[in-house]
């Protein structure tokens, strides 16, 4: 194990946790954040982190799809790109899409304090990346790098009946115009992220950080299944045609298909509802959620296709029908080789070993990077995996050598911008 | 195989299948009957049924209970009881309870016609047999054998909100008096009920009509198993406790379970709900349902034991939680042997050959026999094995063979009552 770097000077990683804590108690309750996209106390905490840049040398705008930039000039036009997001699930965590923000508004101190950099130096509050009021989530991102249909989400609408749309505009975004945040990514030459990983690996292994190799691409498919209503009493073994035993047995077999796979295979059979759902009957129809995802497209497609095949067998064995229908899918999104050596570096420098893994979750990242910007990510441990609930937590010590990570690789990354 | 009998004369059994349709005509609808208990459409029916009666030398009467009895006095006070319920499901087919009252209604003429019969031959409607409106099935007829509990119904509404007590008292019965009809079963020395099969196991075999050896023991469980949420992308298959795995495991083996007791075994998975239920979660609760069924106590037992052993198994295997709660159960009733060799005698004589069968739904047969009444039951075959559906069917030349074989059953019950 290599020996540890000590802290850039500039940088005070624990006040990147310090400021973590304000903004919980700020926006948050008992019951977790409340930072939802598009409501007041989003916009709460978007005022408050203002505040905080207008001790910086950087210029604060807000682009057509609602992201929040600060620039922080540099020699170069081009820009390094920092980027996180202030919004959370409904009683969220305190750490999922805020520390990157924080990490990247303590390294944008750092930078600042030290003159003019060679490239200019962004950070972006995408707007929007959890979805949790209408649904669709990587709003900000995915406007700016083009892959928002706004056709697709005119008719979305929040559990109290009201328009995204309308809750665009009431916080100044026109969903229409929501495509032209593009622009902002002309000039970007590089996008960094930082991000609790959400999922066990690390804590597993003992490492505080690790390099994110990309996002794995999604398969989501709904499989509905059609046998027979057939009384509990009076039908004979022999004589049903039972839709839950097609589902039960393609339940177990994705397992098996994940773990033949490999390399980080995941397949996930998130529910099934049964029809008529009475204990007084065999099961009619039972439709099935069904979750794969894998970082190499081959692999993943192949995954698919056993799935399928197995449905059909066990459709014939069981004498039911099988029908499948696709809820939504992304290609797997793999981050740039050379940022990834430098990401690699950056960690080991900061705390002694690195490791590579893949994302399971999506990020702002994978968008950016399918806009072309090369982009990497950086994962930091979390306790027990747990995300997206109150419970979420990582070490503070990880916390901040986080921040230090994520510096380094600044630093690293512009170099590397500058040389180009 | 034998030569089949011919009608006995004065028995019109083309009439029953007349009546059947007259009754469809008058209380049912596009959707199938709407005979439900306690509305107005089912005191149409008994209105209508009473009008019936009216041509024949019977004292009609309404019980605590709202059972509806039609009595011929015999020379003794020993009465053979024929049942039925004219009560549908709503939507329900035009045969399944009120076959049964209407065989028996032209039963009951014929003894009549030919002058005193030795014994009292009495018709009853049971109240509610279905259950359909507040979920509590066999009423009338549990009210009478005594082994129904006022407290345990007393706070039952229907959809509507309607207190089942209020919706009794519409119809003339008190239901903290409802249990003294028992007293109707004193003079009862025999009960007989035709009824569909409401399963495929007649059709197959290619006959019309089987007697019935006793009404299944039922073992009704609900099965929870606990594991842990946890993301669908961030979890590696290894680090998962899915809840669903050890349902969708138990859903499977009960089947084998039941294929290994045969003798008619039949275990039911009627639905599992998942929870949270979403794409991209491990399930964290399965609530599983499930049904087993056998004419021996002993290896309802069995099957009961083996499938609680297995779910333990599939738990340990699974790291996840199991537990069960009994949400109902009721012993295996065995008809009565002698009653059951008559049964055989008549369906031979009617049309050449019998069988023997369990029954899986429960009866109002099964309450009468509870209570001490020698019992037995006569199936007539189901098309596709289809009940509670306006598809609900059975050819009519097997109704009239039905019609022809419950009246030989009851002059044989007569004269073995007779010679008691």
């Amino acid at each position: 194990m290599a020996t540890t770097a000590g802290t850039t000077p500039g940088l005070q990683p624990r006040r990147t946790v310090e400021e973590l804590k304000e903004l919980r108690a700020l926006t948050g309750n008992a019951d977790g954040a409340q930072r939802v996209a598009w409501t007041e106390t989003w916009a709460q905490a978007r005022a408050w982190m203002r505040a905080k840049l207008a001790h910086l040398p950087v210029e604060v705008t807000l682009d057509e799809a609602g992201n929040q930039w600060a620039t922080l000039r540099g020699a170069s036009e081009r820009a390094l790109l920092i980027g996180g997001h202030i919004d959370s699930v409904p009683n969220g965590g305190w750490l999922d899409g805020c520390l990157n923000l924080l990490a990247g508004l303590e390294v944008l101190r750092r930078i600042a304090g030290e003159g003019t950099p060679p490239v200019t130096v962004r950070l972006v509050d995408w707007a929007d990346e959890e979805g949790a009021r209408f649904g669709r989530s990587l709003f900000g991102s995915s406007a700016a790098a083009g892959t928002l249909n706004p056709d697709e989400l005119r008719d979305l609408t929040d559990r109290d009946g009201v328009r995204l749309p309308d809750a665009l505009a009431a916080h100044g975004v026109d969903l229409d115009r929501a495509r032209e945040a593009g622009r902002q990514l002309a000039t970007a030459a590089a996008y960094l992220e930082l991000h609790i990983e959400q999922g066990p690996v690390l804590e597993d292994m003992g490492l505080p950080l690790g390099v994110v190799l990309g996002t794995f691409g999604v398969e989501r498919h709904r499989i509905t299944w059609r046998g027979q209503a057939a009384h509990a009493g009076s039908t004979p073994m022999d004589k049903r045609r039972d839709a839950l035993a097609g589902a039960a047995k393609l339940a177990l077999e994705i397992r098996e298909i994940a773990r033949r796979t490999g390399d980080g295979a995941v397949c996930t059979c998130g529910g099934v509802v049964c029809k008529p759902g009475i204990v007084t009957s065999v099961v009619e129809t039972a439709e099935q959620l069904l979750d794969q995802r894998h970082l190499d497209a081959q692999k993943l497609a192949a995954m698919l296709e056993q799935a399928q095949e197995a449905s059909r067998r066990f459709a014939a064995e069981e004498r039911i029908e099988v029908a499948w229908e696709r809820i939504w899918r992304i290609e797997p999104i793999l981050f740039h080789e050379h940022l990834i050596a430098l990401a690699d570096e950056a960690i080991r420098e900061a705390c002694g070993t690195s490791h590579r893994l893949p994302s399971g979750p999506l990020h702002d990242a994978a968008e950016v990077a399918r806009a072309g910007v090369p982009t990497v990510m950086l994962f930091v441990q979390s306790l027990r995996g747990l995300s997206h609930t109150r419970l979420e937590d990582t070490r503070e010590e990880h916390l901040e050598l986080a921040v230090q990570a994520l510096d380094r690789l600044a630093t690293k990354t512009m170099q590397w911008l500058a040389q180009q």
